[in-house]
């Protein structure tokens, strides 16, 4: 380390500070590193993460690169917070022998946000250090800044961490205690990133995609990529489709790989899943819905029955459910400060209740009092919380859906063709996954599509793909950012997605 | 198995069959399976995969579903190989007891590509088995269609697991011996996906981004989801761009995930990665070149030097090839018996030469004679073949390439800014990654982007995600199809895709 700083101390400070060179004992000690300065060839120092500095390393010197989190000059003290994802630690430079008032000066004048190499040595603080995460106090030797932020931020990091106490729909609300629109953070969302609980939101994000492919290829699955730019034809003429130009032709952007992931299925890939982006063009701004998301899918030959299907779902809901629990604590204490959310609670067994059966139970609790076909989202959030409060379980599947609302391709059930071999995951009264078996008989496919009165050549292409032997099948998907909203309790989606997309969201 | 069997006995059969129940002692021992009598209650019989039936099998009594690949009836005994994925198994029915003429009829009438369900007995065959993979004999004892063929195939599977003798790019092309054109196989992709190839070559896919994921999450970093649907605005007017309609927006699809990633990385995750769809609208149809493709990016803070970026990527590489040969000798060997590849051959320590040095040895070998900045793509092949010949290695690094032919986003090299920090990790001659230490500081960006006359104001925004506090990062893409190609050496990129789309294919 003292060769690196002898080797740059002529360099190392900016015209500003020439001037005052020659009277300052610490003028090697600080300064900002230029880009030139910052590309040596690599010199093979110890750097250390924030979240490793505690006691066991109390008297060592390190070297670290963080954010400054924040700063105050108390007489002859600067005190630094000093930010690395959401952990936080105290440096203080103290003038005398270590620091002379030009350097406190130029840590006094460092802006927020910007990032400093610091080198140190970990001391036990004189006081008791309530709000760093790091509870050692580090004694700054050097400090040179990598990256100067801006003086003025357009939002504060304090600002955007505050504990979420009145939430509102309205993308535009600004909460009490001048909290941060959805909207303001939306469009920071660099900054909003900083935050403690999104630090944590996007590290359960990426466990729930590796706890979704680990509990698949041990089942025997593997990982195929299907295409998103898909052909365009009356068939796939949905109100709900992003259309463009493919060249000469027409083309969509694929709502649903479940065509291409039946085709694997029947090219002799008995087993796949995919995890991938997927489009739809929905106006209006709800809070449960994006334009675009990442979807986890699978589709499996079945042998036998669709409770094949739905058993393997189950227990790979449950698995990913206990794996974010299990390998998550830390992260869900810290989003809980931001969202207050109730844990998840799963009773066993597992709750599995037909369509029918869900409807009864409105019904005896007078919240539907006629004969419907049909929940309503704001009816299947209350049955959700009648089967909390029967059974205890925030987690629940329903199944056997009637035929008229689910696709044309779904498989209807053996012993009453009104219904279907369909059904759905819920967590806190909302859908989380939804599956089906789908009709692998290209004569049962042709009637259905009679039946509804669309035109039968439209939908040859995809009839004919069950032509050349045809296996039993069946598929479920999963939304991640749906999974993430329910479980934390988020409020609205847009806090599970990196960078959402809705109706009027396309920056950044 | 027995109650089964007599539980559906008085319905297995198709009316054709009706007629001559009475004279036919196997009366329950073969028949179509209705739709209905698919749905029983899941019967927990255990069914046995085909690369399961080998010689410690013999004697058992086995249920199977497969394919017929092919049947034939010779005498008194009728000869059926089944297949499942690439595993193929001889299974004979002999006229007597456990076979009437009517049964023997029914079995040579089933159209191949069928798929059936068989009860039989595993056993030694009379004679060597050399068509199939596994080498015992199956006797038949039940033989239900579970989905009946089409009788007339578009392509057979035998013509589409040809040995490909005489590769051509001509998508139209027919091969000598009656083989099929690539746009035969690709217009019926789901029956070319069967053939014993294509299954090896799509689960090695899938093992190729588990490798990726898996090297990187020990590496600490998360996997991210960003968004392909971008705001469009003159900055990224691009002819590769496909453009649509976004509500009232304008909006591209995306082309390359990194300014994403960058600002992910600027939003405090300091190691990142994606596996996700890009697109680029590429006219014209080369052999190397996809509309839509995986991408396997990663983007990481960088410390001191871009090298920790590259030795990063190069060990990643590294493992992923090693892992392919290790874990997937069995695939090699089939994707050989129609691709004839080389295998790969990696010398150590890896080569890894500047731009430079690259230049020097195709001038050296009087392949470029006059001075230039930029190397073709057959240059590079040819440097391929020259670094094969003098170090005998596949794989190898070059880097530094010169400014004018990169993205002004490159970083420039500290000692000669003619030259930039980015490099391309090769294969058999082709990129099959390549990677760079960006531009985080905005005042260098700006200048950059006025020094090649870019309006300013049109990449603001792109600048504003550095202005407050930017860590040195850098990245690198890996093309999944492209990789996959070179590996098993598939003469055509479309090979590795599992639906491939060009400027002229977008179905299926």
């Amino acid at each position: 380390m003292i060769n690196y700083s002898q080797n740059i101390k002529q360099q190392i400070h900016t015209q500003t500070q020439q001037n005052i060179i020659e009277e300052d004992i610490c003028f090697d000690r600080y300064g900002d590193l230029t880009l030139t300065q910052q590309q040596q060839q690599n010199t093979n120092r110890n750097w250390i993460k924030v979240c490793h500095i505690d006691q066991s390393t109390v008297g060592n010197n390190i070297l670290l690169r963080a954010r400054i989190h924040n700063s105050r000059i108390q007489g002859k003290i600067a005190f630094l917070i000093l930010r690395e994802n959401w952990y936080t630690i105290q440096a203080v430079s103290i003038k005398g022998d270590s620091a002379s008032s030009q350097m406190l000066k130029f840590i006094g004048g460092i802006p927020l946000e910007s990032i400093v190499d610091v080198e140190a040595v970990v001391a036990e603080p004189n006081f008791q250090i309530k709000y760093c995460t790091q509870k050692v106090e580090l004694q700054i030797k050097t400090i040179r800044v990598i990256s100067r932020s801006a003086s003025k931020l357009p939002i504060q990091i304090e600002d955007a961490s505050k504990k979420i106490v009145d939430f509102n729909q309205n993308l535009e609300y600004q909460y009490q205690n001048n909290q941060l629109s959805l909207n303001q953070r939306l469009n920071n969302r660099v900054l909003d990133l900083r935050t403690p609980a999104k630090q944590a939101i996007f590290r359960v994000s990426s466990g729930i995609s590796l706890f979704f492919r680990q509990f698949l290829i041990e089942q025997g699955f593997i990982e195929i990529h299907t295409p998103k730019l898909q052909g365009y034809t009356t068939q796939n003429d949905n109100i709900k489709n992003f259309k463009l130009k493919y060249f000469n032709q027409d083309a969509i952007l694929s709502q649903s790989s479940y065509l291409y992931k039946q085709m694997s299925l029947m090219g002799d890939f008995d087993r796949v899943f995919e995890i991938s982006p997927v489009f739809q063009a929905i106006h209006g701004n709800t809070n449960r819905e994006l334009c675009e998301y990442t979807c986890m899918d699978l589709e499996m030959v079945i042998k036998e029955h669709y409770t094949e299907l739905l058993d393997l779902t189950e227990e790979l809901a449950l698995f990913i459910l206990k794996e974010i629990e299990k390998r998550f604590q830390q992260e869900s204490k810290i989003i809980s400060q931001q969202f207050q959310f109730e844990p998840i609670t799963i009773s066993q067994p597992i709750i599995r209740l037909t369509f029918l059966e869900g409807l009864k139970l409105l019904q005896q609790s007078d919240i539907i009092k006629h004969p419907i076909t049909y929940m309503t989202i704001s009816e299947l959030k209350q049955l959700g919380k009648l089967i909390k409060e029967k059974f205890g379980t925030d987690f629940f599947i329903m199944h056997r859906f009637p035929r008229e609302y689910e696709p044309i391709y779904v498989m209807p059930c053996k012993d009453n063709p009104e219904f279907s071999l369909s059904y759905v995951l819920f967590l806190r009264g909302e859908a989380i996954a939804s599956g089906n078996q789908k009709i692998h008989h290209p004569e049962l496919l042709s009637q259905q599509i009679q039946k509804v009165g669309i035109d039968f050549e439209q939908k040859r292409g995809y009839i004919n793909s069950f032509n050349y032997g045809a296996f039993p099948h069946g598929g479920c998907a999963f939304g991640l950012e749906k999974l993430l909203y329910l479980y934390f309790d988020l409020k609205n989606i847009r806090n599970s997605s990196l960078f959402p997309r809705d109706s009027s969201r396309l920056f950044p």
